[in-house]
């Protein structure tokens, strides 16, 4: 079902659906075939096909944006649902005594993609959103999930560009190796400074059943002196959480603690 | 882009995204087959190429699952985001002194769909799901927002069948109204049994800054004789969520506080 330039229908609809950001949500129908590329009589029908199933929706500025049927599709048999529903109880807890941020991330390709995140208000800066993405060598729950992830992925991400946000960000290979392998030993990251002056990232893995790290809880706080004492609350929270996942029964979370 | 048979391609692949439900979040490509009615060569070729975009994703088994980017792009812009950023803190909030279920719902269609829920270990029992769907006339969430919705919805769900899931739920046209009346009235709904007998929804408005009902604020607790108790805190964290969208400055809340 390809299209005379050899583009599929669902290569466009992806495109429309890329075209929409937490920035620019309401998107007029030309705005949505300038961004895609699309000619406008193809993204205008388009459009209308994806309106009449709900995953767009027309507001009363006849403006385009995202529809709930697409977000309830995509969210109410989704693996990480049942990774998140475990996860709020301990994040809720972290929230009330340490305040800020805590939030909850996955690796996605070569990033973390954050499935949730509470946030207090007057809290220290944090670019995090949910369903917002950051860099895995820069950010807290990135460094723990690359310290966990596949060999191959550390490799790929040791040898590409390493982007510095500040001058604590660990942006060469040999500074990258050191912090993953602390990360790994002392079982969370501790990253004062990586992101932004101001904040400190805090976080550590959860594993399920099988022992595999499949997320990372973090906490984003002030880059000051009380940062130590929150260590062990995420870490006992993210091991609450994996225990919650089924972890840890006799093998993983014990073993791991040697190390972890 | 019609196929042979007049249906979109997109269609198919809607069709395809709809398999999937919280019981049944994997299935194979020839389960897929079966739900959808497409061939299982159709079926195989959507799902590849909607792999390809991480719209699905194949697990360890080869089961088929909904992709992690379907999630963000439906999430990341989504209109409901700010709605449930604005409504976490308070939620948070009565979560802390109330337990048991917070939760919160929009209109969409003819139901109530829920957008967040938080929930307690050994709360009460409650049919709600983030992503899920309960019927208008039954839920203490559903008749706020047919209480305040459009006059059309109103007369429909009235004229309609009105399935009964206890001897409490308002199952007839004349009782509905009653309740509907009584909610806007009162400004919240107080239902206690109507969904399950152990469990009573108390739900308040959340109105945006045009002085609009946007969504549903509830909480669901056993039922029993501290019910009335809970509702000051409903009201507040409800009217608490609409100041954080901008209602109330001289108009609406203020308004509606003589009524509601």
């Amino acid at each position: 079902m390809r299209t005379q330039n050899g583009e599929s229908v669902l290569a466009r609809a992806v495109r429309i659906f890329e075209a929409f950001t937490p920035e620019e949500p309401a998107l007029t129908v030309s705005e949505i075939s300038r961004r895609t590329g699309l000619h406008v009589a193809t993204a205008s029908r388009l459009v209308a096909e994806l309106v009449s199933y709900g995953f767009l929706t027309r507001d009363d500025h006849r403006r385009v944006r995202i529809g709930m049927r697409l977000w309830e599709l995509a969210t109410r048999a989704s693996p990480s649902l049942s990774l998140r529903n475990a996860a709020m109880p301990f994040m809720e807890g972290v929230h009330d005594v340490v305040g800020h941020h805590v939030q909850l991330g996955v690796l996605d390709g070569d990033e973390v993609l954050f499935l949730e995140r509470l946030t207090a208000p007057q809290a220290v800066i944090n670019y995090t959103r949910i369903a917002g993405r950051l860099p895995l060598h820069a950010s807290s729950s990135g460094l723990v999930l690359l310290a966990h992830g596949p060999a191959e992925l550390r490799e790929r991400v040791l040898d590409g560009p390493l982007d510095r946000y500040t001058p604590d960000t660990p942006a060469t290979a040999a500074r990258l190796r050191a912090v993953l392998a602390e990360a790994r030993r002392q079982g969370y990251a501790y990253c004062p400074g990586y992101v932004h002056p101001d904040a400190l990232g805090i976080a550590a893995p959860v594993r399920d059943a099988r022992g595999e790290v499949v997320a990372a809880l973090a906490v984003i706080v002030p880059n000051e002196a009380g940062g130590p004492s929150v260590v062990p609350v995420v870490r006992t929270a993210a091991r609450g959480v994996s225990r919650a996942l089924g972890a840890g029964g006799s093998s993983s979370l014990k073993d791991s603690s040697l190390t972890d």
